[in-house]
């Protein structure tokens, strides 16, 4: 049942614009000729990029034009701001069970994991338990995942300790830290809600996933050898996240710097915690056991260490977590000086990180249990919910994966079990912190040790070599990167090779000579075919990109050079003189001023050797623009093809009489 | 007679590579199957890329293999270093006749130029002529050009001062002023050296047409206005160069600065050297009248102040040239400290500049008479010139347009006209600097506005805005940049929007749905072919990018979409349920690890609806990235066809019986 596609082309078709001139010569050996699609205005142009960029080609307005009444268009603004508007009028007491379960598991696993965090970040333990109270109440409400976790994250919190300790010691200046740290957490916040707003979450595509790769895995590396203080029980630590300065620091303190009890209790529940995680991995039915192990391990330390009394042997010990809940900190936050800039950049920086993360995971379980993420809500949900987070004493919290895999297993059904361990976190810090007081710093390093091997993907890593080797230079260098040097230097890294091959592609793109397939009107490229023949008197060949001024010259210079050897090869072969160039436009998506002053000149170089440019399937930006260039007239309209098939049968009828 | 293309698939033809698996399955309906390109090491490959990527595709030996004997190969390597060695043995008796002619009439008009365009480098006349004596003795030995004339440039000069005043104050400090213009040079020279022999010459291509477009008419605005400093006679001049300091500086000393006896000199000069441009203009046998005029203006008008005494009246002259050839500088050139750090960054950028006009200059003219420019050894001569300038005394020297035109209307037949200027040149530096005394300042002041204007091509912006809307905005930015702000300010914004538009292209790629043009195995964009009628059950669409992760989950959201769309239209057609999902991937020329993520996604989301994945003709990259990640294996070998056409053939052949 084929019907003619007639939107948007009413008035406009191809006979009208292909102009009277030479009417008759363009009409296709099929009847049809090359079409110019509708023109579009200038006004009309730029809303389309807009609509493209930013609401990825829809209408925005679409949901609101097909609601006929007013308070609907209220009630779906209202649900657009706050998704728990829709999910919530669904729940059910089964919906609940799930949601239940799951938030007491990832409480579990969150209240170490949280202390230790915190610690990364050179703040206090209690801000690390803040982080897991506050954001995940806020979070359900205006999030669209169903199965992200809250609360701090290991990369995050080592990359917001590194920046900020460049600024502040948090030693000397414990206060004015984190003070910073508030800045910097709103900042992130503004920048995440930002970004979503204004639809800008393109942005964080620009980090590859291969470049993420090797970033998490070079974080995990440095955030275990940032253990090594606790797991070995060194006093003397360096600042330096680097290997080189880590690796230093240790083997200095080796002879007289490492407590052996330290070393006995850090050792002996890391193995604990990785037979556990392995056996959670293997049955997926005693995936609880890993999921809890960390709390298990944190109790039966402190309940050793309480009865020896180890910390009088050197064991370190968390000693105290303030009691209560969060105290407001919006008095803290720097609005002005010299600091508030300096939050404001390391916010943007991490609150980045945060969001790419974030998005990631949650695309992942959006992915598997197939609903649907809205990015921009989500950066929005972030966003405010770390904005709320400054101003109530917590640092940058996102959702990680960890913690989000175990609540997906746990079996979450939506993020109300972000409800049900933030209240579980409440209890904690309203009653259980004395508790806390004997356990040893040793178990928090073996904890964060577990967790963070886990984001080593070498097996993605492996993966990626095998598919892109560019990617895994991205990779690589990120992961190097933050090795060697520091989490922003690697983070830049990444960035820099993941455009570099980008615009790489775009300076040197490929170009092949094509041929026929024998018995059809197909022509593809003679590497990839070894079954196609040339066409005697006839060139054809392809360019796979956009012609634009980053190689309009190599494109053009490429073209001759394949004309060149052609035409010499085809002599040899006492093949008749070369009188046409095909050119396969499929793949030329886009052209610009630069790539038609190359086609000029290509043309004009073909005229001295008596060979006419044909061009084949020319796509509506291509030949929009060659028409506002005149360079349609410049070689003849009939020029312009539907196929290579086409051009041939029409140009070199002689050669396809077989077919 | 066609031949069955061998190369490089001799063992490995798609039979072998498609694996025995389904062998069966993926031969086309036409009897072919997608083929795998021959595998490549990983050693080939990159070869490859470095081959694309720095010799344009070409072997660099090649000409040297086809050499048998080895003298042969040394006397083609000094060739390839030294062209001279090539044409210099056809030089004739007849090509001299031209280029001396050429000779004298560029000399005749760069005179006057060198000694104003050194007071926009803020540097002593005499070094603007010594730039046009010893780089034009050096550039004809390795140069590849038969028309750039050498020398300095208003725009690098401008560029020049502007930067280095940034650094120190060119009154107060004069010498170390010129040590670091010096030094500047120096580096200059040998960034410019390298990119020749590094063979990254690529680089300069990011700096797109439309960019050069509006940074040349911004500049020439900046030095246009300049300019009115020695037009009226003001003494009190501002240092910015920016459009609204230099226009308040100007009212600022309207009431008591200006001189009218300046003006009076300046604008009747400025009236003459403008109707002899318009007449050369006209009448391409007058052209010497544009040439000479400015001579011309400059012997009348220094008569005229000897007689008038017009100096005494407030009319600023030259007063004195140094006499005598360009003194070794070797010595004052800063190779270490702090001034050693600028020196080289100011360097790099100037000279980029500097490379970036006699690149596009030389290509333009080379196309014009048609013989081959070498951007590569340009570079190598343009490098070694300025290097060889620094070490006597020249600010960095190119190749500009105004001049080379000249050369070119005048006749030249070779680089050797360069030489020629070079001796006149020498000789006013010997015998005729006392003559310039008395020459107005405000006569170089027309020469140059009249110069500059000519840069201001509101032709081709207003080309590149009918064409291309982003280029013009490159270009507009540039502009505003230059005039509004600073000439490296304006240069960073046109690199940045031209770079930016290249990303754009790989973060939103254009998307559509096809179609099928009636009576024909063709499937085209519906926006640009009204005629086409869609297949019932079938979804056909195309993406016009590489798939990267910059685009990858815009690309399967924009797919899924149309999917939905085009479903529910036809839906409402009652057509029959949505089977196939047909991708046309001709446009995509590459993919990366994130992109076929997002195919996996999209594959997954398909499974889902019952509807399968179909993939039309995948380039060698992406067919070879695809069995890598094995998600051929995941859709199936049948699935991947040759043609849309054939896709629809084999999966909904119902639909198209009718062909």
């Amino acid at each position: 049942m084929p019907r003619a596609v007639s939107d948007g082309g009413e008035n406009l078709n191809g006979a009208d614009i292909g102009g009277s001139r030479a009417s008759s010569h363009c009409v296709d050996s099929t009847g049809y000729r090359v079409s110019f699609p509708p023109k579009k205005s200038l006004l009309q142009e730029f809303s389309g990029s807009v609509k493209a960029l930013f609401f990825a080609g829809d209408d925005p307005l679409r949901q609101y034009k097909e609601q006929p009444s007013w308070s609907k268009r209220v009630w779906l603004s209202l649900q657009n701001v706050f998704p728990v508007l829709e999910w919530g009028r669904h729940y059910t007491f089964g919906k609940f069970r799930g949601d239940f379960v799951a938030g007491l598991t990832i409480a579990s696993l969150c209240i170490p994991q949280d202390i230790g965090y915190s610690k990364l970040a050179h703040l206090p333990p209690e801000i690390g338990l803040y982080g897991s109270f506050v954001p995940p109440l806020i979070y359900p409400l205006l999030g669209t995942s169903r199965d992200l976790a809250m609360g701090p994250m290991a990369v995050v919190s080592l990359m917001l300790g590194s920046l900020l300790q460049k600024e502040i010691d948090p030693k000397m200046h414990p206060l004015e830290y984190k003070r910073l740290a508030f800045t910097a957490t709103f900042f992130a916040g503004v920048t995440q809600a930002a970004l979503g707003f204004f639809r800008l979450g393109f942005i964080i595509e620009y980090l590859s996933h291969a470049a993420i790769i090797g970033f998490m895995g070079g974080a995990a590396i440095i955030i275990a050898l940032q253990q090594l203080k606790g797991f070995l029980g060194i006093k003397n630590f360096t600042n330096n996240t680097d290997i080189v300065s880590v690796m230093k620091s240790i083997f200095k303190s080796a002879h007289h710097g490492w407590n052996w009890q330290t070393i006995l209790i850090a050792a002996s529940f890391l193995g604990f915690l990785m037979v556990t995680k392995y056996i959670g991995k293997k049955k997926k039915k005693l995936f609880w056991m890993s999921a809890t192990a960390p709390l298990i391990s944190v109790i039966v330390s402190t309940f050793f260490v309480y009865i020896t009394r180890a910390d009088k042997h050197g064991v370190a010990v968390v000693k105290n977590i303030e009691k209560g809940i969060n105290p407001p900190s919006a008095s803290l936050i720097y609005f002005s000086g010299p600091f508030m800039l300096k939050g404001f950049k390391i916010g943007v920086v991490v609150g980045l990180i945060a969001l790419t993360e974030a998005i990631a995971v949650g695309r992942t379980f959006a992915g598997m249990k197939d609903y649907k993420l809205d990015g921009n809500k989500e950066m929005m949900a972030l966003g405010t919910m770390n904005v709320v987070g400054s101003l109530t004493s917590c640092y940058i919290a996102t959702g990680g994966f960890a913690r989000s895999a175990v609540n997906c297993m746990a079996g979450c059904k939506t993020a109300a079990s972000n409800i049900v361990m933030s209240m579980v976190v409440l209890l904690t810090l309203l009653f259980l912190t004395p508790l806390f007081k004997y356990t040893p710093n040793a178990i928090l390093s073996s904890i964060i040790i577990s967790a963070v091997l886990g984001l080593i993907d070498y097996k993605a890593a492996y993966h990626i070599w095998k598919v892109d080797k560019l990617d895994f230079l991205a990779c690589l260098g990120a992961f190097l990167g933050v090795v060697f040097s520091s989490v922003d230097y690697g983070l830049l890294i990444a960035i820099a090779i993941s455009i570099a091959k980008i615009l790489l592609q775009a300076t040197r793109p490929r170009t092949a000579l094509l041929g026929n397939l024998p018995r059809t009107t197909v022509y593809r490229n003679i590497e990839q075919y070894p079954d196609v023949t040339t066409v005697p008197g006839v060139v054809i060949v392809q360019v796979d990109s956009a012609i634009y001024f980053t190689n309009s010259n190599y494109v053009k210079e490429r073209i001759l050079r394949l004309l060149e050897e052609e035409e010499e090869r085809q002599r040899q072969q006492n093949c008749p003189q070369i009188e046409f160039l095909i050119v396969e436009l499929s793949p030329v998506v886009d052209i610009d001023t630069s790539g038609i002053h190359a086609l000029e000149e290509l043309c004009r170089a073909l005229v001295k050797c008596k060979i006419q440019l044909v061009l084949a399937n020319p796509g509506p930006a291509v030949i929009q623009k060659l028409r506002s260039a005149k360079f349609i007239e410049l070689i003849g309209e009939d020029k312009m093809c539907l196929t290579v098939g086409d051009a041939v049968k029409r140009f070199a009828p002689k050669a396809v009489d077989g077919v």
